[in-house]
């Protein structure tokens, strides 16, 4: 479960490793017998059946191979050294690296389904006579393409999507559903974006106008764009706002998930990755290789070195010039307790004082 | 006020408290003198005018019931026991959980506006030829529906929506201009979808890809779906993830706020309410009846009971065993007060070494 | 950087201030020789070239200027002071708000770009008859625009908005592309909405229903509306929610960035500015020319006078009576040094009677 092939369809399970295998991963078959069997498709260990592949990758679930009915697993070769050998039924492929195997058949089955989605560009579809599409492009139903935009060979949006004035648009992206480009955005080659994401929305950058009235803003409208990187992934209703004055910058192999911010001017480096619900005020830079957890907070013009992980729901509200580790949320508790320690949160500074004065008198 | 009928369409009050109330509550009108007044709206105590009826559930509003000048008033007969004789010239309806009867009148006064709402499929909707559109369903204009959806009797589907390849709707759900559902996604009977919801988007899954790059990664294509079950209400821009292999699935009568990010794998158990900008992390199982507030967080793989109230704003970083409520967000404070404080914050545990060296000196 | 206007559409230097400068800006151009230059676009110091205009706002910048290589540097006149005889050899534009002149220059700039989009309602659109559209008004591809709309003279909706039935949209309005307004929601004139934007969705209301079953909810329907006042701006993805009995209100001014959510019944004072990310739960009212930080949350039934200012993160839970700062997030630190203090932050009620019981004994 889920079952994604029909038998008919279906690879052999020497014929799927092959297939998949992109990156050429060590990779070989224990336990094997003519006839191979034919896998329609790849489950956890315990919901897989007799026609999917299953992977070990997590030592916690070891207990769980005993018990799977996938017709083969994925393991290292230290796990299978432990396996009995009246073991598991299941045929074991040795593999050194069982998740990025995992990844790569998941994907071999998903490439399935998209190649059966409607190919060509809809008759519903709005495209201005400048814009230039490549060969081998999909546009779905109600699509928007404004003028002088630029869209690369094999790329494929689906319903409903706005791509504004002179934006372009890389080689083999795929565009989810209601995806909306402002003016002047760059995305680079196989970006995967989200239904709901919006790039190039005006950043929030406001002057006081005292001569309208005390209080009231003018508008600092934005001049700048927004660059995509090749390789980025944004997650639905993430939204990227377009710079001041110069771009907002997105690395490469980054990934967002959804409903993330990103304000105006930030630079994300390459291969970052952020959970959802992040936030990034204006002009921060994050370094590359970063992992930020879900519904952490970055104050406006920081700057992060590469190789920091954030976690979940910290707020970073000063620079980080060290790689590492960095963590804000203080643990919740049972409400009472809190309204306990709560109370005293709001005295530390005299209890400190307390404590001196102990100190001085001892 | 809000007036909401024309006077020759309002019910007389008799007549609304029968049509409007479908589950069979308690409800007796005091002080009738006929001929009974014609009911043009539901509005609060202060608001309500001559042709309005109103409500008191809260306490704290009864001095308002002396001032109201609406119709009719809903009251539990304990309240009414305290008015004086001569009191407030408003009729009483005598109910003994006026809150749930305000709730039904206003849903029958809001169907009023939802019967005259266009019918009928748009001749601007694109449908795929293998859709079954059940009979008595509106597809509004610009709409998008994939191969082999199926849409139950009675939906309602406002305009640009789109509906990916497979996905079910069950019968008398109403979803508002703009909702999206991915490929494989389920919806039960009467659920409530509203603008720029996006059920089925790829969960964030990806696998370290040394082999492209260091710190590069992989994509872990997203294989299962998202299952909602009968009378779900979803707020706008709210977003729930597609499982990696299996389904992303929430329960009966649950009822999530706007913005709220349900990632991968996620299961939300029956009648369980999240208030808006809520995060829930992948495969986290949340229990039965449970209230979430505002702006809390879970980490991923946590398991929490049924009947637990978390306070808005909280993290919850680990398992919950018990019922009952937690919280974790420590109070705000004016600047200067609060930068004392934080100041000992990093601080506490040097602060607990010096509590102990001075108790040992003790 | 950006270059925004060719040459041949570029304005000499007084031209361009004195058409930029609506609002009667002291503004004189020292330094200056004939022929004047003319200026294609703005940019910041670093990156403004020879045939753009720059300003100096922020004093940390002030190193900037002897490299800057901008035609022209916006700068007050004790700034201006300070440069050497011989200094840069930009001219100089002497004013006493810099960056307020720099907004005017970047509103002008962008102008030009606007006036270049298509007018006109495009023939996809989709317009009920009752609806009234004042003269010139654009409406872009795959708009639906519902039953007795009314949209004032100069507004200009990007493709795919929906206005639903009995909306009132103002003069000089910018809906960008997939704004959605449900039923009876009022916007001022000269709005900006941004992408996704949903305004009018319902509010989260429901009252316990154990008729059904227990835990079940009954919907309140939300019969109110939503209004915003003049020269508003709401940012992508942010979600307003229509009140229960009466309106949602957000005042004139008020300046909203991406993905905030205000839920029913909010009202929010004139010329107050939200980063992006906040939320405020229902029937809070917020005060005028308030500045709230990304993130922060608002619980609901709250009041705040004018003038408060919130620090991003802090989560508000009581009435602020006073104006003022007020913050609420502790800092964050290393992973190693923040489980230290954590463990003593659930402590801190029995360290405080440590305490105590040491200067008891003192």
């Amino acid at each position: 479960m889920p079952v994604l092939l029909a038998s008919d369809q279906a690879p052999t399970l020497p014929e799927l490793l092959r297939v998949a295998n992109t990156v050429g991963l060590d990779c070989k078959i224990v336990g094997a017998t003519e006839p191979m069997p034919c896998i329609q498709g790849v489950g956890s260990l315990l919901s897989a059946g007799p026609v999917e592949i299953s992977f070990l990758s997590n030592p916690k679930l070891h207990a769980q191979l005993a018990l799977s009915k996938a017709a083969a697993v994925i393991l290292t070769e230290s796990v299978a050294a432990t396996l009995p050998a009246n073991g598991p039924p299941c045929l074991r492929v040795i593999c050194s690296q069982p998740y990025l195997m995992y990844a790569l058949l998941a994907q071999w089955f998903d490439r399935h389904r998209i190649d059966q989605l409607a190919c060509g560009v809809h008759p519903t579809a709005v495209i201005a006579d400048t814009a230039l599409i490549a060969e081998h492009v999909s546009i779905g139903a109600h699509c928007v393409i404004e003028a002088g935009v630029r869209i690369g060979c094999g790329s494929r949006l689906g319903p409903a999507c706005v791509v504004g004035t002179g934006s372009v648009i890389g080689r083999d992206c795929l565009l989810h559903a209601r995806v909306t480009l402002y003016h002047d955005v760059t995305v680079g080659d196989r970006a995967i974006l989200h239904t709901g994401v919006v790039l190039g929305a005006d950043g929030f950058g406001f002057a006081p106008d005292p001569y309208k009235e005390p209080g009231a803003w003018a508008k600092i409208a934005q001049l700048g764009g927004v660059r995509l990187g090749d390789d980025v992934e944004v997650g639905a209703n993430t939204t990227i706002d377009r710079g001041a004055l110069e771009d907002t910058v997105i690395g490469n192999g980054v990934k967002l998930d959804n409903q993330i911010m990103i304000a105006h001017n930030v630079h994300i480096g390459d291969h970052t990755a952020m959970a959802a619900c992040v936030g990034v005020a204006g002009s921060t830079q994050i370094g590359r290789r970063c992992t930020i957890g879900g519904a952490a907070m970055f104050a406006g013009h920081l700057v992060l070195v590469d190789d920091v992980q954030v976690s979940g729901g910290t707020a970073i509200t000063s620079n980080i010039n060290e790689a590492g580790q960095y963590t804000g949320v203080y643990p919740f508790a049972d409400h009472r307790q809190w309204q306990r320690n709560a109370a005293v949160v709001s005295q530390l500074a005299q209890l400190r004082r307390r404590i001196q004065t102990l100190e001085k008198a001892d």
